[in-house]
């Protein structure tokens, strides 16, 4: 791939690199680094605006700091792109977010200058306070830790915890707030027009102006800086009640708004607040999409965008995309809205994700009965329980991954008091190029021990509508239904309606031998295992068990009174998964077959395509065909023999 | 049981009653209700200083709110001793706590008056903003949504992400602030110390005053309330960026402070915000404890102080106690203190249970490696994964229940990133009279499916030590250790420290025909089970696991090996635990032995002792001598027959 790179940006391949140029450089060196970023997410795919909108931070903050000594810790990690190009990975960048090449997120084991390992949101502070604490601890009191957070990740409660318990530790921490009015959807909530207000009020800019003269002071005295850093924390906390602000409040030192840029000033200010000790907020209003004018005009569909013609700004399809089935997100989404439309009880809830689940169809249609309740799986989750408590049926919409966030919610507020919650776990199993922190492992492992909870799994289209129309009939309590990332299986999706029993499951053919039971969408997998058997002359059963809880106990004794072979297979961890849960019923009924167990590893799966990980896991249609294969071997022999 | 009721709280059987009384009365019934709270709660047991301190709180909600019809959530729970007496369980009020007997916390299906059930922190806001766009979205304007939460709960992350939830919807809620400065330990973090600035703060006081007489205005001028409330509206918004507060930021408006111990004035309050559109926040000022001076002078101890004479204040023994052995939780602190004064690195961290885990040792002895970070579990667990980064070997003590909000964290901050942190879970099984929002049911299930992670839990006080011991050890990575409530079962538990074998688990007596292997502290259990098995003349073999992740590979081929029966043991859920991982195992490596897996059934466990518990879920002692007797009936029979 020759991809033309400026002239500044050309000889930085570490932040030292950068270090030796002179401030008047820096804006050129923005230019380089943006056009970079563009020519190869365009050609290359990936997360796009969230890195434009930060390029001048990344630079000021590699120019002024002494990386990977300091250390930065970007929360989410969407925004990363241009710190990893600067810190010795623009060669490979190439390979981000490809199967073997760069994670799409800052990771320890990539790069010294990742400090943390990030993914999901609002974990920035916490991290970053632990590493200042452990150097306060140490004495490395030169040391500098930056918390680079969006405005979005700030509405996660974690960060509010962090922010609590920083303002009582003396540690040095710098939080940067990079304040774009965005999640990866538009941003919600009482904290964003806060955030907006600030920008906008005359007090804080004069507060703000008084600031920048103290700070030029400080510049200016070296030697007496801690002094000054002294009488600008008196001047702050005298002034704390005319013009207290939420992080003051919280004990933090409230640095801005400053123009996120402006890349000279943003260096001058960082330079200043390193001087500084105890907890600051640098408060930086950025553009999403900075500097590509599509992105800034809709930087929900450029957060990332696939691949697209840089100059036209067309958006190109990309080689795997299957145009006849729907994505299981589009499912969910009409379906919602179609039986929303004659159940009224009908809720939708989602924590920041409106178009990635979909829900935003929902919330277009019916803007009354659907919530953005911000990027805050918690509070969606027990938000939801107070809505059940009303009689009301809420869907709450929540990627796998982020369900983790609120599995006590899930048995606690929910699970326990019986109600009917109906999660729609999005993203479950590998999801593909956004990797380990995103992939939907687990769940099927966590939600199955929680007492009360229904767990269900489509094995297309049609049954995942059917498993929504089910949930909401009245009085079926807790009920949590998983579906993959991405397209479905089935171009007319659209059939009626069906009540499905709960508990059942059903088979897929009649065959002998080996029995094969699947849970959701990789039974598709399944199917393709067996063309590919029938034609060696092996012809085993296949039974898709649509609910791992409650299981099928009358479908399982009919199994295994006539299987003594046995496949599962998941994809989801093998560890607690579906597999172990026919397990416990052999064990239960005192069943003595051979089973094997399909699904992923108790191991860390990297990124790379859903197909490739599922043949690496090896669960895909081939790795299916090779287990059965390898059961009828004895068969095969006997009848070759016989 | 015979306690003397005041006569103004003799007639209240249900709140209508109490709303029959004239606001005169009103002191009066607070007196006879907290008396009343003494008498039973010295000779009953449960929790105390909470309650004693919203008594004039709740008596004013009922008085003033139309409950069951508008909903009180209050937070935790701990406090609403005084709602369930007046709420028509005051004749079952000393059945608190006993198995069969009222929850120790408001409960859904307790009482329509218990409208979300509660338990763990933070959730009072999110459930009561649910019931508040429920009750908005079926035209119910009229109805009251009340979230009561304390300052301590307030920090939880959760509680965050409501507000900023709450500032955005136009539902009817008032969140009631009770500022005690207290969780269960004196509360930390900065926004303790900013409350307690707004209580000092002159010009907060004159925002009150003003208030004050705007409400008066409104109730004068019933009709007219909108428009005055409206007026109000704007009073607040001009003076935003004059008196600006953290409330106010998330756009709540914000009431008080207010003396939460003058009933007559919160009733008046509280009947005056009924009028007053949007979210609200009324911060009150309460002492936990009130009334009863030495709980007011020592919070932590007078919590939940066990039974006590309420004349002397003299803390009784209870009946259970086993003065021999001590208390796992004291076990795990001082062996903290004893291993960081060798190992530096070593640091401790608590999310605001620093007596009940015993944490406090280490922070008197070390203050500057014990953290308390506030009620606040996914940060702690982020923090500590931070300290990890820097070499540290952070030992972050959670109860197993709480666990379950940091869930994510642990997967995705510290075991995705093979930090070496040390779980301590606390608590892991079934807790007691805590009951079900408390057992620590879960911990195995949901932390064995984590890659990276160990999972180990002791089976007596030395193990303890030595898996602590062991876990601070270089390079041992994600690290969790897994205990119960409670006493253990050796007086002279001081040994010296010994490294185990990572994934090792040992015999604890050979035997025949039956295997049991358990895992933790009820392999105490199985010990005795066998002194009742071996009077029959029958003699089982006992392995204690002691790690589900690793396994013992090796140990497991020889049980299976030698046995066809096997038993497995734990305190913890069956679905997905540790007997799970043994079926596991099996399958992986196609032994076909039978398995009778004993622990937590798939169902809610009530509250009770922790032995009636064992009891009921059938693996005490006895009901594994039971299970033991049914797997070895054949051989009896085939003895005797022989």
């Amino acid at each position: 791939m020759s991809i033309e790179i400026g002239s500044k940006l050309k000889d930085i391949i570490l932040p030292s690199d950068l270090r030796k140029l002179k401030e008047t450089d820096l804006e050129e060196v923005c230019s380089d680094l943006r056009q970079y970023i563009i020519d190869i997410v365009s050609v290359n795919g990936g997360h796009f605006a969230a890195s434009l909108g930060v390029v001048e931070l990344t630079v000021a903050l590699h120019y002024v700091l002494n990386t990977p000594y300091d250390q930065i810790v970007f929360d989410v990690g969407h925004q990363a792109y241009g710190h990893k190009i600067l810190t010795g990975r623009r060669e490979n960048f190439h390979t981000n977010r490809l199967i073997g090449g760069l994670s799409g997120f800052p990771k320890r084991s990539e790069s010294e200058y990742d400090a943390f390992g990030v993914g999901h949101s609002s974990t920035s502070i916490s991290a970053a306070l632990g590493m200042a604490v452990a150097s306060a601890y140490k004495g490395e009191h030169d040391r500098q830790h930056v918390a680079v957070i969006g405005d979005g990740a700030l509405t996660g409660g974690m960060a509010f915890e962090a922010l609590n318990h920083a303002g009582i530790e003396k540690s040095n921490i710098l939080v940067i707030l990079n304040d774009n009015c965005m999640s990866i959807d538009p941003n919600v909530g009482a904290l964003k027009d806060y955030l907006t207000n600030i920008t906008t009020s005359k007090s804080y800019n004069r507060f703000r102006d008084d600031l920048v003269s103290v700070l030029a002071k400080i510049s200016k005295n070296g030697p007496n800086a801690y002094g000054w850093a002294k009488k600008l924390q008196q001047s702050i906390k005298g002034t704390l009640w005319e013009n207290a602000n939420l992080f003051e409040s919280l004990n933090f030192r409230y640095f801005g708004p400053v123009d996120g840029h402006d890349v000279n000033q943003l260096a001058k200010t960082i330079e200043d607040l390193k001087h500084i000790p105890g907890p600051k907020l640098l408060h930086a209003i950025t553009v999403k999409g900075k500097g590509y004018a599509l992105a800034e005009k809709d930087q929900t569909k450029w957060h990332a965008p696939g691949l697209f013609d840089k100059i036209t700004g067309e958006i190109k399809k990309t080689i795997h995309e299957k145009p006849q089935a729907p994505k299981y997100q589009d499912v969910f989404g009409h379906t919602l809205v179609e039986l929303a439309e004659s159940n009224k009880a009908i809720m939708g809830i989602t924590p920041a994700m409106p178009s990635g689940s979909s829900l935003n169809i929902m919330m277009k249609a019916m803007p009354d009965r659907a919530f953005d309740v911000g990027i805050a799986e918690q509070h969606a989750v027990t938000f939801s329980a107070g809505l059940a408590t009303q009689g009301l049926v809420p869907f709450c919409t929540i990627y796998s991954s982020f369900m983790q966030r609120a599995f006590d919610q899930a048995i606690h507020d929910v699970a326990l008091q019986k109600l009917n919650v109906v999660f729609c776990l999005d993203r479950a199993g590998l999801v593909g190029a956004d990797g380990p922190t995103h992939h939907g492992a687990y769940d099927i492992a966590f939600m199955r021990c929680v007492p009360n909870m229904i767990v269900a799994a489509p094995m297309n289209e049609e049954e995942l509508r059917n498993m929504m129309f089910t949930a909401q009939l009245p009085d079926k309590g807790p009920f949590s239904i998983r579906y993959p990332r991405g397209s479905g299986v089935m171009p007319d999706w659209r059939k009626p309606f069906r009540e499905l029993p709960i508990g059942k499951g059903h088979k897929i053919c009649d065959g002998e031998e080996v029995a094969v039971l699947s849970f959701g969408h990789i039974g598709n997998e399944v199917v393709k295992a067996f063309k590919q058997v029938s034609e060696e002359g092996i012809h085993p059963a296949h039974y898709d068990m649509r609910f791992v809880k409650p299981l099928d106990e009358e479908l399982l004794h009919q199994i295994f009174a006539k299987f003594q072979k046995v496949i599962t297979v998941e994809d989801g961890c093998l560890m607690g998964g579906f597999g172990s849960a026919i397990l416990e019923f052999m064990a239960e009924h005192n069943y003595q077959a051979q089973v094997v167990r399909l699904g992923i590893p108790d191991d860390i799966v990297e990124h790379g395509d859903q197909e490739e990980l599922w043949q690496i896991c090896r669960y895909d249609a081939t790795a299916i065909a090779e287990e059965i294969n390898k059961l009828t071997a004895g068969r095969k022999t006997q009848t070759l023999v016989g």
